[in-house]
């Protein structure tokens, strides 16, 4: 699946979502980063609605279910309600993130971030495009384009909710390598990312000798190298996914390199001291000195790189609420048939988990009470066309999706 | 100088070498591969030409002597064979090769390569560019579209060559740091170009334990290192340039990499065992084993890679031919003063080398005797929009291009 955010196949995909919700009885409303919200009355329409709710947006070679699962599980639980005559005791809501991925825009979250009021809206409307390379467009432009800058203010203020619950796969083998059917997930880790940018000098591969060369390209494998021995010491992890060089030529030594870094940890202690490490060894590095082994039998240089660490985004770790987490736990001992649960005592059905990943939850979790559910997806692949899930193991999500909706409705 | 080879702004260049070449009293042609040939007729014109020649073509950001300075040169010694009205024996021809840098087209000195046989002329013709990214043109469109396609076979039996002298930067630091004048170049080192392909699987950064990775970015960083430690140890060079990725995103581990690999020496020889060494080295850091010590803590993982190598470019160490080698010597003891000079024994005014970069003497080298003259340029920078020779350095090189070319022609 490509369905890179703001695309035109984007377009396509909120079109579907507001006209299926708006027949489903829902009213629709979008808010000033084109988030989606579609309500479905309750009997009390005072209180704000308790959502369900993930994104629509791809990586740019990603999966079938990231995101889409949880949204796709939302309506199927309009259409269940319905089908069923229930009608809940306060409204029911299902929303439809913009570019949580990141991949496009380059902020992970960035619209519930918005709505969270912990992102300034001109910001993330400034967003410049980063796939295609050379792409021109904002997220604001695009917005524009395929018609979804919504007049509603993006602010928690402006569309309140009970609190929100966040259906998704696991992202990672552990649920299926422990054969349970659903992750009660109680928060997220944090991570940071970064930009870092070495500078050398373009030379002639072939008349420059490795003393008289600044090789930004040498020195930023050096880097990835350190930064991942660095966060495997830390029992973190440390990721490079975005490099460009310039000037790119077979027989040019690079001048300049740019690279991604993704630094990640559930405790925001190891985040900051991967970072610290990270800092301390790329500049060494950089001056040709040795660090974490790196420049072990390297070449001396007499020239030396510069580094520079741009920080693009930082998501410190995040605790769900107890009740919603409890919600969770109850609906998928329903479903699983383990009783009354309480505590970290939970069936062989479930775990207890903390996302590697980073969701719209995230920042919900900021204004509203917040939980998500896992469910494995085959070999742990995710952010990949392989990315899979049963349709017994999406069944399970919706349903305690659905169950853990509904008893926060009656709590 | 950004004067990629066949854009428009080569075929400005291109224009004004045939127009003033034209102007000076030579006939012009041009070949199937777009080299243009001007010849200023001699006393005998029944005897193929004495050549001086090199290329306009640059890198994507270039400097303005790299090439240019030999084809400069050359123009103006018609000039003033002309205010001095010289009559040679033998016809006087100067060359613009076309496509030298290997920038573009990934093929370096590849037209005067057809023109030497050595490669084949539809190969030349069907490369494709690679800069921009993209860029669906071929060298042979290209030629087209810039009306540069000429109607001469390229080759050195349609244009025969007496013998090729050409001027060159060093591009490289020694004739500056020992303070010499002039280059007098007795081969060129040998060298292969390589693409190698890394193979992984994409994956979730955050959700995707070390262990579960296989990164392709991370393996092809530490290739780039081992390259680095192998060549050292060799007393070779190794470099890459180009570095492409998929799918490009900060949070997906990379699953795709390719990138380029230049491998340098003036030993054949020692060529084959950087790479021999490579091979083994980077076979066993796809699959996860130590190699150059650049696994060394680092995390294990149960997923390995794939590599794949591709040779895109081989050329063998070329040794130049004695006659021409003594023209050049020659000429640089007339115009530095040093008196007969002959064989290792050079004045302190110049140098006996091999040079580090390829050239189409290379080519040339294979049909006709062949020799080149370097002059120092700044701190070694090449490739590089700083490279820098004074307007001394670059009157030395064009004098001794004319006494070369000038004793050759009595020879
Ligand atoms: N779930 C997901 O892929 N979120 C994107 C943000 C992140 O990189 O964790
Ligand atoms: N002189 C020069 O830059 N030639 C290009 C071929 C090479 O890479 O050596």
């Amino acid at each position: 699946m490509s369905r890179l955010s703001l695309s035109d196949t984007d377009k396509q995909a909120r079109d579907w979502f507001a006209e299926t919700t708006t027949s489903l009885g829902c009213t629709v409303h979008t808010d000033a980063m084109g988030n989606q919200f579609a309500i479905r009355p309750g009997l009390d329409n005072d209180q704000p609605p308790t959502y369900a709710g993930s994104h629509l947006d791809t990586q740019p070679t990603g999966g079938r279910y990231d995101g889409i699962l949880g949204v796709t599980a939302a309506v199927e639980m309009l259409k269940t309600l319905n089908d069923n005559w229930i009608e809940t005791s306060y409204p029911v809501g299902v929303v439809n993130w913009t570019n949580e991925e990141g991949a496009r825009f380059p902020m992970s979250m960035v619209s519930s971030g918005v709505w969270a009021e912990s992102v300034p809206l001109e910001k993330a409307h400034n967003l410049k495009s980063v796939i295609p390379a050379n792409d021109t467009a904002t997220m604001k432009s695009e917005l524009e384009r395929i018609g979804y800058l919504g007049s509603v203010p993006a602010s928690y203020k402006s569309t309140p909710m009970a609190a929100h619950f966040e259906l998704h796969i696991e992202q990672g083998p552990i649920l299926e390598a422990e054969n349970r059917r659903i992750g009660v997930v109680q928060g997220v880790q944090a991570y940071k990312w970064f930009t870092v940018t070495v500078k050398g000098r373009d030379a002639h591969t072939g008349a420059t000798s490795f003393r008289h060369r600044a090789d930004a390209l040498l020195t930023a494998s050096k880097m990835i190298l350190a930064s991942h021995k660095i966060a495997s010491r830390h029992k973190a992890l440390a990721s490079t996914g975005i490099l460009t060089l310039k000037p790119g030529s077979t027989n040019t030594v690079p001048g300049f390199v740019q690279f991604s870094l993704d630094i990640r940890s559930p405790l925001d202690e190891t985040v900051e001291a991967v970072e610290k490490d990270c800092k301390t060894a790329f500049s060494a590095i950089a001056a040709g000195e040795n660090a974490e082994g790196v420049n072990d039998d390297c070449h001396p240089s007499d020239r030396s790189c510069d580094v520079e660490w741009r920080t693009d985004f930082v998501n410190p770790a995040t605790h769900f609420q107890k009740d919603c987490i409890s919600c969770v736990q109850q609906a998928g001992s329903d479903l699983c048939g383990g009783g009354e649960v309480s505590g970290r005592d939970i069936g062989a059905w479930g775990k207890l988990m903390t996302s590697g990943a980073g969701h719209d939850s995230v920042y919900s979790n900021k204004h509203c009470p917040t939980s998500m559910i896992f469910v494995p997806c085959r070999d742990g692949v995710s952010h990949n066309p392989a990315e899979y899930s049963t349709p017994e193991q999406c069944g399970d999500g919706a349903n305690v999706l659905m169950g853990a909706l509904l008893r926060y409705d009656k709590l």
